[in-house]
């Protein structure tokens, strides 16, 4: 540790997966049959929140329900073959699994219930119209301490595979925890009464109370062989920011199957409680002069509506593309069958088979008993999707939005509808999609160009303090960005100083001092030297064709680039380049750690910006299909390290997108989003550009706007009005 | 040379250079006296034009005239120190160098005519309604075959300060071109004999004859002493896309002063001219079946109008920021005396003095005849203002925006005006400021959004054909985003090809077949290896400062990663950190050139991707004040490598945006816009948030929208309602 550094890095992995031509296997189907059954989410419902790291001693549940769902989803029925898993389907299975050994005779909980997805070519073939392929679940549950999946044939009622034990044979992880196991986890420790000492002794009353249910990571023998879980609590007292009041110091270890307290860690007692002051951050608590209007109303309007359709809730059509989406438990959300129109054929051509979050590694770095364990993997333990709370209409997505809800399995198998879990809506930001400007000297007066629109598909999940922004955004040029942003409340840790001045060069920190006793918690770097692999690039200047999955295991290099094409050497444009499209890298951040950390063995699809193996049903999550406690052995790196042949094969690119952030003043009480990208970007794909022949706006096209506001504005526009006050002279 | 490569890498590198805290001197002021007199665009003229590269027989001039400028200009009078020279200045800076030796008896030409800015200190300390410090230009001009810098002082009516032959005594360049210079390179090769025969003989009209002025780099001492341009042609018969149909080979040495043909290069007998056909990309040449239109209305609405003001013509006022916009002829636009107020005090603090494009280095580097001399400097070559043309309301900017136009003189000093030259819009993209969802299980139903509303300042330059679109976007959260975006018409070389299939491994296309004939030139990489020249970064971990400027020299890391800080060390938060901002870098693609090959020794600001140097006034165009056939004597990286202290200093940032543009079939005939950005971004600059006060969209707030359409829309929506055509199976 560098003592000296009082600004350091937080460093934040998100490995966006990009799966290609990706499949599962299919059987036959019947259409379900059970009585619908869901939960009610109007009323309280653990399994119907997402934000379920926290415990609070007062819920106060009827005051601001959820927001309706956009449709009843008791009668919805599969259209396609991955649609997921309706109501009924649920309930039906549900209902095949509590007549199942031994779910007959134990108490179980499960973990994961998602449609098996059918084969590819079965998906690649089927048109609308055509029958469904049989519909199956995939079921991930615990029973007696250990660890079962199954495959449930929802026609035939029969569970047709069953491998007990999973956790032992698959790896040495756990499946994704349940809504259940946070809820309950972070109750435990109010059963102790050493606990209950700890916090009545800070002065804290016991309803003030809100509590974190924080994934152990693994890190060595001690913890193996059960199910482990760290508390760690704020109070709520004068404040809905409680992250910014953490209890620094106290850590409950609980055992997450007995519910157990095993240990209590208490080594904050010299560290103030951060104040109240300051950290609120909702709108409804300032007051009337607190409030900064700063630009007048602005809106995304199409007076037509808007030019993309969603058929049988999941088929999304908008100008030359066209794809299926859906929520998901783990993954947030699942894109499919991205296939664009030629502009030339007018046939729909296939470009992407499947593409998903797969993972996300949020290593802390401070080596300190209350933070060293902190290596969050946010999909493979707490479920991306299960913690994507429902998007804020007119603010998280424009008015023009169009809304999907999400349909998930509560632990006893119950359906229950997260609303508004996903926005899909045109984008049009004044920039633009092509320009020319010709000179009239040369007796050709052109100014010809096109706005460029496009289309994003959203979801935002709040994993505990920390918010994620998801969004795929299709291009009429072909062009598909993935772009993740970051915003919500620093995880902070509680410090003895109120001024930099209080610390001297000996002291560390880890992080910046974003306000009294509070520090924003960074990265100390370990340098992962870039000389000690360096690698041939997966695909450089076209001819260098990565035959196997270790030439195609890319670091990025600065000063040697390359450009990163996946092509089909069998189909040939008219002047004959192979068809193909890009990977244009962005948010390039690497990771830091030493290869052989624990938390990196667990991440180690972070080792390189990109990847590429051949397509396999069972590598789906890059940081292993039990994640929780794993030891990293069903990892990406260590499926890659097979050395499969790539080439002229059905291929998986995986791209890891990859932030530093050091915290600053300015992220104090709630961060300003960061946002980082990268590109699919066709290449030799169509014949020329396939935006050449749009037309461009003409003012009778657009809308006539009126103010729509009943009075008056809400607001005057403070400040931009008025004149220029003194200015600070001098630099910043 | 790599001669299996087919794809090579376009190398193409802006250096967008931030000027912190730059200044100029200044002296006595009175108000102009002079008659207006001023170019009518609205007829034929070619100082009205940009597009200043070609030349064409056929010019039908008053088919299209220009938009009208936004005012009349004429009577415009300076009300900002830094407010740009008006049509009366000017004029009056014309009287006085016509009354000054030696203007007074040979004829003379000015290359460049910009206001000389006051000292830094005067215009911090100005406040609206003082008197405007004294006005003064800085003028260089060609005489007698020598170049001369003069100051002149437009109140007295005196020459203050006249440097005679300073392409002798500063470098060995020559000053930029003017437009005049450029149109008459064109026309010298008709006026010999063999070139007419040349363009004959390959069954061209000379009446369909296009020519572009080419700058010739510097590549050894045949080239030095006199001022040369290269002139290539193309022929516009069949196609307003000319740049797609050249007479590959043909390159003519023209002496710029004399207009002597010098030599004729006549080495593309066997290549075809590549055909018209689906070249022309504009929507008039259309017929109604080959139209697309792919999405509905969409529109940036705005009832209440923008939240922006200009006040005295240049100065802008958004949100929480003010700053002064002007045209330059050079950098294009400028921008000075960023501020931004503080949500703490009300008040107004500095961020940026003077923010602008320094350079553009625009290398192409197949090293045929014909080709190997492109290594274009746009700027100090061709004038990246005077090549920027009117922008196109509804496209090039959204309906809200709000449009400059510049007053540039032409070389007799006669003023003309460059009508909608930048555009100011408010942008709302749809994207989220700040979030946070809680849980309702906490009792706290939070969801906390903000929309993120943004400030664009827009110009685009249309360097013959490739157009460049800068952007310079304030955030109300304190960022400053530059994103630069390329467009327009690739620069193609004729090949004898068809197909791929007719090229064996051995020969060498230097670039993409785009279509029959066509070929996208792309730059063949030469490494410069990052080992050779390691450097520490310039700000690592804040206590890292960089003292001097070649500490300051940064070439990113990738592995290595680092923050980029400005800090004022003597100004504090409150809890102690000092105030300051980062470089966040992107486009980050890194000059591969060898460091001693003369291109990049012109361009060797590239050299680095950061560099900060102490302020120098003259020290302001990072390729040289006289570019035109530099050997680099004159550059940022000479200038830095004096090592000056700069800890503690008032400070310059420079910032080295890269783009790697490897052509595809997407391309053509005219290429989707690609963009790279990188933002200046505050840093424990405010105490806290500076946007959590500001309130979400209601829907009252937002406006009614009807469909302004005349009557019907002018199309349908084509294939957005088709049922899904027989999909292509298989990968892509």
């Amino acid at each position: 540790m560098e003592a000296k550094s009082l600004i350091r890095l937080l460093f934040l992995i998100l490995s966006t997966l990009l799966l290609l031509f990706f499949t599962f296997l299919s059987l036959p189907y019947a259409p379900p049959s059970n009585k619908p059954e869901i939960l009610d989410c109007a009323t309280y419902s653990p399994w119907c929140t997402s934000k379920n790291r926290i415990q609070h001693k007062k819920p106060n549940l009827l005051k601001n329900p959820l927001p309706t769902p956009t449709r009843h989803h008791s009668s919805d029925v599969p259209h396609h073959p991955l649609d997921p898993l309706t109501v009924q389907e649920l309930n039906r299975i549900r209902a095949i699994l509590a007549s199942h050994a031994p779910f007959k005779s134990s108490p179980y909980a499960l973990h994961s219930v998602v449609l098996q997805e059918p084969h590819k070519p079965l998906v690649l073939t089927w048109q609308k119209g055509d029958p469904l392929p049989p519909r199956k679940a995939s079921v991930v549950a615990r029973v007696n301490g250990s660890s079962h999946v199954l495959t449930v044939d929802i026609d035939t009622g029969e569970v047709t595979q069953h491998d007990a034990d999973a956790d032992t044979w698959l790896s040495s992880g756990y499946p994704m925890m349940t809504v259940e196991d946070m809820t309950s986890a972070t109750w435990a420790p109010l059963s102790n009464p050493d606990f209950n000492r700890a916090i009545i002794e800070r002065g804290i009353d016991l309803t003030d109370l809100a509590c974190l249910p924080i994934s152990t990571g693994w890190f060595g023998k001690s913890e193996e062989n059960r199910r482990l879980i760290k508390v760690q609590c704020y109070t709520t007292k004068g404040t809905a920011n409680f992250y910014m009041r953490p209890i620094e110091g106290l850590t409950v270890l609980v055992d997450m199957d007995t519910k157990e307290v095993l240990e209590i860690s208490d080594k904050g007692w010299n560290i103030p409680i951060p104040k109240a002051a300051n950290t609120d951050y909702r709108f409804s608590t300032l007051n009337e002069k607190q409030k900064i209007k700063l630009v007048n109303p602005i809106s995304l309007e199409q007076p037509k509506g808007p030019s993309f359709t969603v058929e049988d809730n999941h088929w999304v059509k908008w100008a030359n593309w066209e794809f299926h989406l859906k929520p998901d438990p783990r993954a947030g959300m699942i894109i499919s069958r991205a296939v664009v129109r030629d502009p030339e054929t007018g046939k729909l051509r296939n470009v992407m088979y499947k593409g998903f979050t797969s993972e996300l590694f949020v290593p802390y770095m401070d080596p300190t008993d209350a933070w060293y364990f902190k290596t969050y993997m946010d999909a493979g333990e707490y479920g991306f999707g299960l913690q994507a709370m429902p998007l804020d209409p007119l603010n998280d997505c424009p008015r023009n939005a169009y809304y999907m809800d999400a349909v998930f399995p509560a632990a006893d198998g119950t359906p229950y509808v997260r609303s508004n879990m996903i926005c899909v809506f045109e984008r049009y930001a004044g920039d633009i999609g092509w320009r020319h400007s010709e000179s009239p000297i040369t007796g050709m007066e052109i100014r010809e160009v096109r706005p460029k629109v496009t289309l994003v598909v959203r979801m935002a999940a709040s994993v505990a303090n920390y918010d994620y922004i998801v969004d795929w955004e299709f291009q009429t040029d072909g062009l598909i960005r993935v772009k993740v942003g970051l915003s919500g409340i620093l995880m902070v840790k509680g410090s003895p100083f109120v001024n930099m001045n209080q610390v001297n060069e000996q002291e560390n920190l880890y992080g910046t001092l974003l306000s009294e006793n509070v520090v924003g918690v960074n990265l100390k770097r370990e340098h992962d030297s870039p000389d000690n692999a360096p690698r041939r690039s997966y695909l450089k200047a076209v001819r260098n064709v990565a035959k196997t999955e270790k030439d195609a295991q890319v670091k990025l290099k600065l000063y040697d680039p390359s450009e990163f094409h996946v092509i089909n050497p069998n189909k040939k444009t008219r002047v004959g380049n192979p068809v193909g499209y890009k990977v244009v890298p962005g948010g390039t951040a690497a990771s830091l750690l030493d290869l052989d950390d624990p938390p990196q063995k667990r991440g180690a699809f972070t080792n390189n910006q990109i990847w590429v193996t051949p397509y396999n049903e069972t590598e789906q999550w890059a940081g292993g299909l039990f994640v929780y406690q794993s030891q990293g052995e069903d990892t990406l790196a260590v499926w890659s390290e097979r050395d499969r042949a790539i080439e002229n094969k059905d291929i998986v690119v995986w791209y890891t997108l990859g932030f530093h952030h050091i915290p600053c003043q300015e992220d104090f009480p709630i961060m300003p989003t960061v946002s980082s990208s990268f590109d699919l970007k066709p290449v030799n794909f169509f014949e020329n550009n396939p935006i050449l022949r749009i037309p461009p706006n003409v003012d009778k096209d657009l809308p006539n706007c009126k103010f729509g506001g009943h009075t008056n504005a809400a607001y005057d526009l403070r400040w931009v009005t008025k004149e220029i006050e003194s200015t600070i002279a001098g630099p910043l």
